[in-house]
């Protein structure tokens, strides 16, 4: 069983920072203190970051300037040195230590020390924060399953399996990108309605996928599941995913193998790791299951794990088209959720992964599937209904699905909570582009 | 369109080599010459090697004994380091100059010379030869679609898109061993017949899968598909691969997302990488499909691919129970079939994964699904019908699926041809050990 969520004086709500633009900051006060990879035009070798407010604290040039106390120092290190799986392989007591000497340093510290240290966030250019060796996207969004499944299989929308098995899949690791990193439109094959043989040519129903992705710390070996208890402790931070999806090549090609084609053509994810030390004051208690539900076999449930497991989290997602930007208009809301709709928590998650023995590596990322609301999906499939019921957007146009010059923007924070500042992680977002 | 296969004096079937253990070695000849990556108790970094009859020529030896010509340096410097991204990386040019210079050395060079960069086969412990980002399993092995297609969908054995897209997932990378890595019988859920709800515990169906695997070595960046004729020469060479299956989870789990848990427990692998250039003289036109079924799409035929696009290639599985063992039995053959059965080539597997732009990378493996004959399938499922009909081995055993104790053993030779000397993969074998 894990134990209560640990909560220090870097949660403090009270905390200001000497960086005046994190004060009140959405996404990066400093309670929040999310690593990431950057590097700069005058400074192009990757290392590690801190967003704070505006800025991006190097801890390259803070590891250099020894400012850090001995008993950090191995972390700070790791921490410095791009990609961040070296740091997060230290477990959670080394980036607990290091968060509350950063947390101090930037709320406490000599601004005369602290200010040189500091990079412009608009001139930092974010890298992958990991290097990614497994992902694993999962279905854990009931709301979405339901919606997906009326779609596909309007008789069976959610399958037998589904309540007992936290179904995923592995997706393909070299075409995650970061934020800010444009699409290509893909090719595919696609049938016509009617039509008996397939055709080849450019997606016309380009989704996205609203997600949230957890990134491992803690390894297991080959051939040792992770009991349930142990699952989110191995977790060491998440980001926003975008799951961006071929619907037309999908419901074409995933029988019997599930999606491919479909998906590894583009997964992004927000450069950002909102540590699961900063989120310790929104883990929540899992929402009951609807009566009726069976219980989770004995392997996948613990009272720890529903007591703590779940995060307390707002997901949306929006839009800014060709058209509204040339018009200098705001990005338009189109799906909002909440994290407490997923069906199992990472913890059970993870536990399931490896469940059958398989190894899971620091810096796998596990998708949790789309977040949908039942009254906002989290992908155009749903909100359009198939494409039966575009979507109207500002400014007059409609949308059924994602067209080019398109870009969509993932955004998540904390729902607010009475004695904790609330943290975000920042916009997952990418420019759809033409196909080849 | 790829050119016609290059043979040259390295495929020579006349040539002998300075190692006697060479000369009629069914899988390792002087034709053959495959790579892999090797360590030994005395010299315990990994380093690469090429096999040599019953011996290992160590690569980092000969790099440093200073035999080879500046021509080849660069190849031999790369090839010697594990793994062997970074040699395969240097393209068909590179590795053809290598391997010619390579069958000079062992077979005209001067034995005392050459002699002591020799590591006997048996004192090498082998590792996988690339690091492997990633792993996609196809299923173009069409007579085993249809068989496990009867059992798992009686009245749909073949799924209507079959005959048009090359199915394939994404499989589990961080799970892939080399042979002669005890496999741990997987945990999972199952659903016993007619209960409602699943139980947990030890995988009662365990199976083998018969497979080739393709290494990619020419990348393609992201975005931007590969052509059908350029497919087979994007891959380095090949191994064997065992696809194990947990079929009992694999039949409750796998709607809609495909196999998870069922598969990412183990992978076996032959650690020898078999080059593309070893295996010219092997490659043949691909059996014409039977009458009626569709063209492939236009992007996925290629006149040079469907002339030299097959590789005419044997396989076979054997067991070798814990009672065999002890009696000192030889395994008993489980399966036969051949490369040939496959119903799309390596290229266009290649180029069906690269269609949407998705990029592959230097040292990805790409399975071709289990290499079922009609009359001898690639797995214990189709074998014993689901179960139905427990197969008969040597001694009086009988098994519908793999037990503790069995090892299973892949092998692959290229069929007797004229004018060719034949080669071999190598064992891929395993023993199944018990569940946590």
């Amino acid at each position: 069983m894990p134990q209560t969520p640990e909560i220090d004086r870097s949660h403090d709500p009270a905390r200001r920072s000497l960086v005046a633009s994190a004060d009140g900051h959405p996404d990066f006060p400093v309670q929040n203190l999310p690593f990431g990879v950057f590097s700069t035009a005058a400074a192009p070798v990757p290392r590690g970051g801190v967003a704070i407010g505006d800025m991006v604290l190097d801890l390259a040039a803070l590891r250099d300037a020894g400012l850090a106390p001995p008993e950090v120092g191995a972390a700070l290190a790791a921490a410095a040195d791009a990609p961040l799986n070296a740091f997060f392989a230290l477990g959670a007591p080394a980036r607990r230590a290091l968060r509350l000497f950063l947390s101090d340093l930037l709320s406490g510290g000599d601004p005369a020390r602290v200010l040189p240290l500091l990079v412009p966030m608009d001139q930092a250019r974010m890298g992958l924060p990991f290097d990614i060796r497994g992902y694993t996207d999962f279905y854990a969004g009931i709301q979405h399953a339901m919606n997906v499944g009326r779609l596909f299989r309007p008789d069976n929308p959610l399958l037998p399996n589904y309540k007992y098995v936290p179904i995923g899949y592995h997706g393909r690791v070299s075409s995650i990108r970061p934020s800010g990193t444009p699409v290509v439109r893909p090719l595919g094959q696609t049938r016509p309605p009617g039509a008996e043989a397939p055709v080849f040519g450019p997606c016309a129903r380009l989704d996205y996928e609203l997600e949230l992705g957890a990134f491992v710390a803690d390894p297991n070996p080959l051939g040792l599941p992770v009991p349930v208890g142990e699952g989110f402790g191995r977790i060491g931070g998440f980001c926003l995913l975008n799951d961006w999806s071929a619907r037309d090549v999908q419901v074409w090609e995933y029988q019997p193998l599930g999606p491919f084609l479909a998906k590894n053509f583009a997964t992004t994810i927000s450069p950002w790791v909102v540590t699961a030390e900063a989120l310790a004051p929104f883990r929540v208690a899992q929402d009951p299951r609807p009566g009726g539900d069976p219980a989770p076999l004995p392997h996948l449930w613990d009272a720890g794990d529903q007591a703590h497991g779940a995060l307390d989290i707002e997901v949306e997602a929006l839009i800014l088209t060709q058209a509204m930007r040339a018009a200098g208009a705001e990005p338009a809301l189109l799906s909002r959720g909440s994290l407490r709709g997923m069906y199992w928590t990472f913890g059970q998650l993870l536990a399931h992964h490896a469940s059958n023995g398989c190894n899971l590596e620091t810096g796998d990322l596990l998708g949790s599937g789309t977040i949908s609301d039942p009254d906002s999906p989290g992908s155009l499939l749903e909100l359009s209904r198939g494409g039966q019921a575009p979507v109207a957007l500002p400014g007059g146009e409609t949308r059924s699905f994602v067209q080019d010059g398109d870009e969509i923007i993932l955004r998540a924070r904390t729902r607010p909570r009475a004695g904790a500042a609330g943290i975000g992680f920042g916009d997952c977002r990418a420019v759809v582009g033409p196909a080849p």
